[in-house]
């Protein structure tokens, strides 16, 4: 029998009535002649609330522990989606992390799988099993303690149990319907995607559209598993939702695909730093152990042997940040004339492969920007991507701007 | 270093504040020099919430998914109490079941504990682990499938956990502070025992003094654990609480150790049956088949050849056990002028091991009830306990007239 993994997002499975709905959706499948995987979140606030409680008894607290905790939820809703499938005739059970068993590395809340047992499975399934229920986000290191794999974990067991039983895609169902050309929020021209490659919906999802965990698409990258995001709340075709595969399979080639943007950034700017080797090591090993996220990092041009260095973080790490520059500059390690924090601005970027092949990109939308009146602070560029800092008050214009002149809009 | 274990009940676990309380009397143990294994239950009204959502998903539903939903609240309190306790820097980790491993029948939801591993657990405490934290209630199948031992099953898991580590004592911390002469609330001068024999205690746990659950008295008795019931909610002395022990620990024998009630019984009396072999039978297979849980049961002296047959049973299955004997009737397998029910009795029993030696109790009791114009409907004994029904509304007084002829309000 071919093969289908199916994952359903807290949301999906927040009651009883949710997870009979997704069970259904299940049970479609089934009688197209798919052997099924389902891997279930834990309802929607489960988690939330047992990572309370763990805060609340150990601020600095044992991620075994932590781990050992915060898994039960999928357990939970596990067992209730086989329940829910056999009440609906399909045969089905629920496996929990090491009963699979899921081997993941010892590096306890964010583990990393290392290999995914099919034998268990793969004989329920040769017994006439139709689904094996799996508790998403859990796994077993090798000292037989129970792992997690850092949140939204549950995508990434999917695409893992995709690749270790060769499945014929990964469904991913949550509650948006597939992936955006930008957030239908800000911009009501927002058109969902038909397909986009995964490096496309990678630079999207680091560039917080939350669809589906980094790590997840990485994986499925890497062992060519195609995955297809879609709602559980809207009756569903083929054809539904959004495809995230191989460049190869996408047909289209606009230069861009999706416009992105990150709202609460600050920009950080040291005055008049001296230009020598080893100075930016200093300055982002600092940051980074104070637990700065540092995004942009941009060098001015150097005048008589000083430089200005700005770079941007998320604006609720400002403090941090002023205070581990502060801290270096004590211990004389660097020289600045002063830090000049901008806590109004935020970020916009268009991603697409299509760039790759087709020049102008970065041009036209410096232009757009520029017709609109809005000045850009820094810039960044990838290969498939340019990020641009603005004004925070000008965001939205300028996600709708672009939007408008990539023709975004239009289908292809 | 010698072991003890400590059990804590849904109410003394039921948020992170309590679960500290419960971690600190932990504290005050390994502080006199012992390992310590602690056996938690969920939280207060978690089990309950899962039982209600795989009742609401399934009402025929699989036992081996009902026991992998409701184990997972024990997962929750083993973490959150290890954390607690490594937080006051006593080396702590929690086990689930299948790490232990705590191997059961396949009884799923009833299942029987076959072997504990002592393995891992005693090399931790070798290695300087001070306290193992066990989730309750749980353990798992040959199968590899989780289980659970019933409701209230975690103190059958603590005297398991006492007998395979040979623990000195199994305290059991629950909402009262221990076992007493009688219900305190309705019956003011009630005395706490200071000790209490295990076959008292098993016909009190019966009776529906819900204390214990009655299979961890029977596992205490069969491999001698020490027992103590006693509460998490009051500063705790070493003789704080009741002990359950043999009887030859227990010094003073007075011939009755306590007066124990059931409040919603039923009597059902069967007029005119035919006396003959098998009508027994005949009558309560069918009372069984039906889910009737029928306590005491009187045949009334034989004429003619016919009989009374009375029985009693929860007034709330009176329904099912009329519904019973009808189908019986008609299908002419017995033969019945009436069936007469009494749904306003109670039982009162006295119960103590020091009737085995001294006679006269039964007499007291018949002449204490009858002194106060309480009329015996039904007898019953055993070894050590009578029990009789009367009328719902004589309940409380009979249970405190009793109550004061046996002289339970003094000490020994």
């Amino acid at each position: 029998m071919p093969i289908l993994v199916m994952k359903f997002g807290g949301t999906s499975v927040a009651n009883p009535d949710r997870i009979r709905r997704a069970a259904k959706r299940v049970g479609v499948e089934v009688a197209k002649g798919y052997d099924v995987i389902v891997i279930v979140s834990a309802m929607a606030g489960k988690t939330n609330e047992l990572v309370g409680w763990v805060e609340e008894t150990s601020p600095l607290y044992d991620a075994r522990e932590y781990d050992a905790v915060v898994s039960s939820g999928e357990n939970v809703t596990a067992g209730l989606m086989a329940l829910t499938l056999q009440e609906m005739d399909v045969p089905a059970r629920s496996w929990q992390g090491w009963q699979v068993p899921l081997m993941t590395t010892s590096a306890h809340s964010a583990a990393r799988i290392r290999e995914i047992g099919t034998d268990n499975i793969g004989r329920k399934f040769a017994e006439g099993m139709k689904v094996a229920v799996i508790a998403g986000f859990q796994g077993i290191s090798p000292e037989g303690r129970v792992t997690t794999l850092g949140r939204g974990g549950s995508d990434t067991t999917a695409v893992a149990f995709a690749a270790a039983f060769g499945a014929e895609r990964c469904d991913i169902y949550t509650d948006v319907d597939g992936v955006y050309t930008t957030d239908p929020r800000i911009c009501e021209k927002a058109r969902k995607l038909d397909r986009i490659a995964f490096e496309e919906m990678l630079e999207l999802a680091s560039l917080g559209a939350k669809v589906l965990q980094t790590r997840s698409v990485e994986l499925a990258m890497r062992y060519h598993v195609k995955l297809r995001v879609l709602s559980s709340f809207e009756e569903q075709s083929d054809e539904a939702g959004t495809l995230v595969c191989d460049e190869e399979e996408i047909m289209e080639m606009k230069p861009v695909a999706g416009v992105a943007y990150s709202r609460d950034e600050a920009k950080l700017t040291l005055m008049s730093v001296a230009d020598r080797p080893g100075i930016a090591a200093i300055i982002f090993s600092a940051l980074s152990d104070a637990g700065v996220n540092v995004d942009m990092i941009v060098q001015n041009i150097s005048e008589e042997g000083r430089t200005d260095m700005t770079f941007s973080c998320p604006v609720g790490e400002v403090p941090r940040a002023e205070a581990a520059l502060a801290a270096i500059r004590t211990e004389g390690r660097l020289n600045f004339s002063e830090a000049i924090a901008d806590r109004n601005v935020a970020k916009v970027s268009v991603v697409g492969i299509g760039m790759r092949s087709q020049s102008g990109v970065a041009a036209k939308m410096f232009k757009v920007l520029s017709d609109e009146g809005i000045n850009i602070k820094v810039i960044t560029t990838s290969e498939i991507k340019i990020s641009v800092l603005i004004d925070r008050k000008y965001m939205e214009l300028a996600v709708q701007a672009l939007h408008d002149a990539f023709e975004l809009d239009k289908a292809d």
